[in-house]
């Protein structure tokens, strides 16, 4: 949409924001049913009754599946994304996930891209009619770009984001822009421009965020692909809230040039952008048809790290056997997780230890109260000012989380240099001693770099619990944590909340008044059929290696056990 | 040495710092003999007549040609590194190039590599008994870390920078260090603790710094390999001084864990650390060396991209014929160099327009007054109250290079958050014009980042100059520019001035004040024997590559031109 705020009220602006987005769910054609009067708190079952069969067919394959049948010509791009805008518009009516629907360029892009199947008889390249979700800060030419502020409707980007722009190139059809929160910095999604987005498999509870938008759509089935961003957990606690997969990489790995930040410039934290998907496979794909690009030749901030295909030796021990050394992290010490988490946690270790190959250690948590220290000093270097400003010029309220994230958190400062040069010592530092600590789980350093025996990955909870009811959301720490030491990390489906055997611990004594705001959060039947999910970690760039490594957990155990 | 500043005057610091100094040069074995009473201009020729046969023979080595005499146990550690300690401790007699020798703990470590090969009949590693010689302001284990600064003195390091703990495994021998100036932020070598270093092929002319000592150590041939530091042309500065070879890497490659700055945990401008070395293998071997042990693992800031083997590819038209594409640039149009290091660039592209699969293309500047005033607004983002505190607190002088470029530097201001925001953007706005300026200098573009045609290496000056006289170098724009773009660049060895043909132009018409104080420098008598350098440019992260563009370079041309 292209709108201006002009002297409007924040309130005219937001009215004509929705207004706007209505219009294009209102025109996806056949028209979208309306969702029925009265919600059930879990709201995933009704795509089934109310889309046809051939759509839920279409729209719940898996990204490898349905670039099989696209690429071959087997099913029509304009078939497809016809379902997916329609099940991305119904999302739209049950948990309020869509920023716009834009049928009429996905239409008219599917239909390009049935026609050169055609008449060249091969798919235009690896995404061919593959439909991509995109969270709305992902500047698209022509389109507004406000990052959930008030004040920034009207900017309108005159070209594509640099990642949409290969994604395109790769063949994809854009066809939603999802939901995010003010400031985009909160692990729920809630704005004055779209009102709160809420979770499909029960809408008393958050769909997480920031990516939240993102989330709710992979939770409702209305995309299978989709983008997010994370500075400190945004595209992870969505895809965790909502069963779904979602990754972190590397910072400088995938092109941000072309999203929209309300302080452009600043780099102490560094957010990258990054995939949800209904599969492992379909990040796999979404990462490797970026770099394969070489996007660093266009922004010179990346690094040229070609995507790597797995090595064997990653996970060989030193008389060439497979074996996988995975460090279990049950709980941070700071915020201790919910009993679905550890349930969930204790569930895929059992597994794995019953499996050759897994060697299953602790993995001792190393000051994560000072990592949060750190990237929180570290998040608003101005003290928040340019937020305050980008929410105040237009007088829209403060949403609840934007106050928790900037106004009431005591390490949110007015900077100087020196501080924040004090700031970055502090986190180069614990990103050193880190490194330390991992090496110090070597059985043997052979010199040159060459670790025997190191844990290959770190497998944690994504959060202190699932989804929470909304504006509960005020714990990043299992999420920043890696943020922090800009390790990749991915989240994967395991379970859900069983209200009868998720037990709440009585005797608990809480550590502090985070962990007991936590702790007093969880009532098991106000959780009930949210997913869980858990979290798998790597080393700096250390990508593909985690993904791998997922896979193979995930054969191993065969997680998730719940669908 | 340590000593501690306690209550000390400047002066007496000094005076202190000088004494240690001269008795580590009084304490090498045989004695080295003094330096004639009337020292000519030029005293490159002296080390022959003073050292030994012996002595000239060993250290006129290349590192290559030693390696494989120490390595194989043909010629002994022990003789080695006295001999490099001999010419050493001349070259601080003839140009003042020296912080401290380190006779004992050199002698002692080449004679226990001696008795390892012995043993063990092969050398402890890639590196058995080189002697490498480092710049003062990287730390050493139980010695003064002084970064140019008296106050600083009396600062010990517990233990040696990352850099050297890898350059020691590998066996190297340390037997040097090297003096700097005052805040590392010349391109010349001034300090109140050391003096000022010149140039041993005209003592009237700076040696270029901030690796200055280095630089006159490699040009004395008390070093053929050394460690220096750039964040504005601080290694390649001395190595074109005085005829050597200096590379730049691009950043995030080689650990800086544990070097001095005034400046820690400041980032907007990122230093490196990098080799000077008699020949260009000296520089490969080093870099190889290092990369290969890792330093990713220990100093997670560094980007693990090992170091790559020659790509044919990398030289390759699109027909598999061999092609450089090789962009000249000739002047930046900001400050016209001086006729000699134009005489020097004409005479390489002559030849390699003589030469099969050499394309010679011209390379326009692209706004580099721009890209100075965005890195000299984020070299000092405090205003330069870190530096001006470490020069002020001892109540020593500001040296006049030091005044320059913080003190009289309009640029150099107090920022703001805000302030430090905008420069980056600039500073990222412009990395990303000049990637495009580059990807259009491609004949096709594939798709994909496979880029036909486009240039491979830029060839360029290193400064407006050759080495200039004392406390004249003020233009740092030919080498700062590829700080800003974070582009690796070599300097090599091409001619010397030669006054008869390098006369000065006469009806020039300077371009601006800074072109004006170049242009008035240049008398051709002044600067007569003065080594004259080119310096040859690849992408970022293109190390491998532009290294070994050099050398093709080298062999297509026969450079250097003069010896």
């Amino acid at each position: 949409m292209t709108v201006s705020n002009g002297t409007r009220s924040w309130q005219e602006i937001a009215h004509d924001y929705q207004k706007h987005r209505d219009e294009t769910v209102a025109r996806v054609d056949p028209a979208i049913p309306d969702a029925p009067a009265k919600l059930p708190l879990n709201v995933t079952g009704l795509p089934k009754q109310l889309l046809s069969a051939r759509e839920i067919e279409i729209t719940e394959q898996t990204v490898p599946e349905l670039k099989q049948k696209l690429s071959t010509g087997e099913w029509k791009c304009v078939d497809v994304i016809k379902a997916f805008l329609r099940r991305a518009g119904l999302g739209q009516k049950l948990v309020n996930c869509v920023a716009e629907l834009l049928p009429e360029r996905a239409i008219k892009r599917a239909e390009e891209l049935d026609q050169y199947l055609e008449e060249h008889k091969r798919p235009i390249g690896p995404l061919h009619g593959i439909p991509i979700s995109v969270k709305e800060h992902l500047g698209m030419k022509g389109l507004d770009l406000n990052a959930g502020f008030c004040s920034f409707v009207g900017k309108v980007p005159d070209e594509d984001a640099h990642l949409l722009k290969i994604l395109w190139e790769a063949g994809c059809v854009f066809y939603v822009r999802s939901t995010q929160p003010q400031t985009l910095m909160h692990l729920e999604t809630s704005s004055n421009l779209c009102g709160v987005t809420v979770n499909p498999f029960n809408r008393a509870l958050t769909c997480g965020g920031s990516s939240g938008g993102e989330g709710a759509l992979q939770g409702i089935g209305g995309s299978i692909l989709g983008i997010g961003s994370d500075i400190g957990g945004s595209i992870r606690s969505p895809a965790a809230n909502n069963g779904a997969y979602g990754f972190r990489p590397s910072t400088y790995r995938l092109p941000t040039g072309g999203y929209a930040s309300a302080m452009p410039g600043a780099d102490s934290i560094v957010g990258v952008v990054g995939p949800l998907s209904n599969s492992l496979e379909g990040i796999e794909l979404f990462m490797q048809t970026v770099i394969d690009a070489q996007p660093w030749l266009k922004e010179p901030s990346l690094v040229p790290l070609p995507w790597k295909q797995p090595d064997p030796n990653w996970f060989t021990d030193h008389s060439g056997k497979f074996k996988i050394k995975v460090g279990v992290l049950w709980t941070d010490e700071v915020v201790k997780p919910h009993p679905p988490v550890l349930r969930a946690l204790k569930e895929v270790v059992e597994k794995l230890k019953q499996t050759e190959g897994y060697e299953i250690v602790e993995w001792k948590p190393y000051k994560h109260d000072l990592a949060w220290d750190i990237i929180a000093s570290l998040y608003f270097p101005d003290g928040g000012a340019k937020e305050s400003a980008a929410i105040d010029s237009s007088g829209e309220p403060w949403r609840p989380l934007s106050e928790f994230i900037i106004k009431d958190n005591p390490l949110v400062k007015a900077h100087s240099i020196d501080d924040i040069w004090f700031w970055h010592r502090q986190r180069n530092e614990y990103r050193t001693d880190y490194a330390k600590l991992w090496n110090s789980t070597a059985v043997k350093d052979h010199g040159k770099g060459v670790l025997e025996g190191a844990v290959d990955v770190i497998l944690c909870p994504v959060g202190p619990g699932a989804a929470p009811p909304i504006n509960c959301a005020r714990y990043w720490g299992y999420t920043s944590q890696w943020n922090l030491l800009d390790y990749p990390s991915v989240v994967f489906p395991v379970t859900k909340v069983k209200p009868d055997v998720d037990v709440t611990e009585t005797d608990y004594k809480p550590l502090n008044d985070q962990d007991e705001y936590n702790y007093k959060l969880y009532e098991p039947e106000l959780y009930r059929d949210a997913p869980v999910a858990l979290q798998l970690v790597a080393r700096r760039y250390e990508d593909e290696k985690v993904l791998k490594a997922l896979e193979l957990i995930q054969k191993a155990t065969g997680a998730p056990f719940e669908k």
